[in-house]
């Protein structure tokens, strides 16, 4: 794998010291399984639940090793922003090392996220609905209150962090017997695919990025053999629309992961009511995705059934969703398969 | 702690043997916390999520060990009665052991526990609605079959079974340095209490059951000194209806049981949201009830605050929802959600 910004790149190394200091800070989540699900699929599905992980998502594990580093380096205060649960994990992580958070969030974020980064004790500020938009008013706040911006995705604390969590399921896997064949992460700024890579790197381990259909800045990228952006379509994934993968998760990415699988909303709706009526847990749009990704790479038949995988592990990355949107998509059945 | 029946009377040692033997067989499920609901609490609430439970729920547990004994006792066939999950437990057991299943549901049973009971390959028979309707037609068909009728909770395996869930709750904590104060469990039968309060034997553990006003079979029979029937009222919440607590939870649970709380349909529906909003997992009403009681007890003031439980463990007994009672119940104000 070469790597070719080699200085800045962080490596496996990096993510077994994450975990390692993440160690008490957050939740061991637990790897689950479902007999319909793998019936489904026609393969094992083990899904690393990080939609139980404090904060909601697995994005609390970059935000605690990165402000916790910044905090040990004597920053009295943090500015991030997401479209929400990185700004949700920065608030909480800020909040447990003393320091002072201010996190921008879009015009439309979801009531839930603002409402729980509030609750930490963040000052939320609202800014228009790209990422571009949020990025300039949080390099301002930054410059002005003289506190480092965490970013969402293009920090190698972040990637380390996020790659805790493939880690964790990695060596559940084994420890179950049964060893990944492939590891599928959503993929928003790039940061948990990265990380899976990091974490990946070493073991014949496929892993396959999932993007929502007209939100495919990685597998765009990866085409162009750049950091390429695109106007992000509506999805069900509010999570994962940035308009543009991170520079660092691509230089992470561009080389150790397999490919991208583009999923729709109807895929996406498909695989929350699987999550929510067979695995019995909530899972936001963005962490749905990674379960459709994986529907979807089961049922590929540009592969010999010598060559598809056995078993395949599923990042379900978080689970802050409103109310209304659960009951919409609880009871909409997009294919009469998913009540079977 | 007088036995008065003590011959027949399961201990702890048998819940201790019975979480040994399961051990492998079912899940090891996780304990859950959400910070929202220990501030709501005033106390600190640990959630063993039985909903992830293989099958759905911790019948699981005394079924498994059950329908195992009765197999290596050479039993070629199981029969079993239940509103539903001590059903599809029975049945997905008797298939692991190879054994015929035939169970028998109510005319009313909840749809997704009828079909999880034919995936898993039982004959299932539909009788009545009541649980007398239910036994009649099982012993009838027991007889008939030569084969030996696992009760849904006047079973001594099941009994130890299900205390194995309040048991591994209580090293739960215990390992987390928050060793529980109080133990809260949701009573249809009475096999989940009587397994923890079994499980909680020589602890200073209280150990309270939660029935739905109109159903409190268990209060009833506390206050009388003996197993009471009750016509049971409507409740959201079908595991949690039989018509009388059974004989054996009773005389294990009489003198042991520090008493019932009683929880109306809009305490659970509370409870419901919570669960599936803040700690992302969705349990079925009968489960949910087990935290609308634990918020119950934690603002009770007949106790000096001092008598009040700093740490509660409460049992989410069971997941098999229908996708429109999740729906219903996720959005609404409960009031709405129950008349709907």
């Amino acid at each position: 794998m070469p790597r070719t910004h080699a200085p800045a790149l962080p490596a496996r190394a990096d993510v077994e010291e994450a975990a390692r200091a993440l160690t008490g800070l957050v939740a061991r989540t637990p790897v689950l399984h479902s007999p319909v699900i793998d019936r489904l699929a026609g393969a094992r599905i083990l899904l690393k639940a990080e939609n139980l992980q404090d904060g909601g998502s697995y994005k609390m594990r970059g935000a605690t090793l990165a402000v916790g580093r910044l905090a040990a380096a004597g920053h009295t205060g943090v500015v991030a922003q997401s479209t929400g649960n990185h700004a949700v994990a920065v608030a909480l992580a800020a909040r447990r090392h003393g320091l002072a958070a201010t996190v921008v969030l879009p015009d439309d974020a979801a009531p839930v996220k603002v409402d729980r980064a509030r609750a930490a004790g963040a000052r939320v500020v609202r800014a228009g609905t790209t990422v571009e938009e949020r990025l300039a008013v949080a390099r301002r706040i930054a410059a002005a209150d003289g506190h480092p911006l965490v970013d969402a995705y293009d920090h190698p604390d972040v990637v380390a962090g996020q790659g805790s969590a493939s880690l964790e399921l990695i060596e559940e896997a084994e420890r179950r017997g049964t060893p990944l064949d492939a590891l599928v992460v959503p993929v928003g700024g790039g940061g948990g695919v990265a990380g899976a890579c990091l974490a990946a790197a070493g073991t014949p381990i496929a892993v396959h990025g999932v993007e929502p259909v007209g939100c495919d800045s990685l597998a765009r990228s990866l085409a162009a053999g750049r950091p390429t952006p695109v106007a992000p379509a509506p999805s069900l994934a509010d999570g994962l629309r940035p308009g543009c993968v991170g520079e660092l998760p691509f230089a992470v990415a561009r080389d150790a992961v397999r490919d991208v699988i583009r999923v729709d909303d109807d895929a996406i709706a498909e695989a929350f009511r699987l999550l929510l009526l067979e695995l019995k847990v909530v899972v936001e749009p963005s962490g749905a995705a990674g379960l459709a990704g994986a529907l979807r790479l089961a049922a590929r038949d540009d592969a010999g059934p010598w060559e598809r995988p056995r078993t395949i592990g599923v990042l379900l990355t978080g689970g802050n969703v409103e109310a209304d949107l659960v009951a919409r998509l609880a009871c909409a059945p997009t294919h009469a398969a998913v009540a079977a």
